[in-house]
């Protein structure tokens, strides 16, 4: 599958806006853990879920072509873009990319 | 060396008042990064804090009567416990664990 530089431009932009809205969201929810901290235990659950979190996030951003498709589909998803920000894909590409939210 | 059922007790006391303030530190340094996240990578370098502090934690925190001379020794040098929390152990287990001070 070829990408041109136009739709090279497009995919990072939407890779990018998901990863940050991403990481938003996990420093929101490690602040709001934070504030409501009881148990002594509590930070070590905090710390479960960074690695949880952690993994999670590596493993999903990758941003080699082979994989991108897929990339774009899970982040579309799970709302993190939405079909505006796949405009100007070619519609195969974005017809692989919804293919994507019925797997 | 041989602990009294009281010097347990004086020993326990004194064990636990120092995890609990080190976890409290923890709960509020976490809090006050959790606070001032600026840059992405920042609630990773949180999960890399606590990565540490949970591996030291694990290992500081040891109540075998085999090294419990040592971990109170440790944990009065970290100021976590004082002078007077080691009021009723014998002379020469507070002699000893004074000693841990000078390593």
């Amino acid at each position: 599958m070829k990408w041109s530089a136009r739709e090279k431009k497009i995919a990072r932009a939407a890779y990018d806006k998901a990863y940050k809205i991403e990481m938003q969201r996990i420093q929101e929810a490690v602040y709001e853990k934070a504030k409501n901290f009881k148990e002594e235990n509590d930070v070590w659950r905090l710390h479960d879920y960074l690695t949880r979190k952690r993994r999670e996030v590596d493993e999903k951003y990758d941003y080699r072509y082979s994989v991108l498709i897929f990339v774009l589909g899970r982040v579309l998803r799970e709302r993190l873009i939405s079909d505006e920000d796949l405009e100007g894909l070619s519609q195969d590409k974005v017809a692989m990319i919804r293919r994507v939210l019925e797997i």
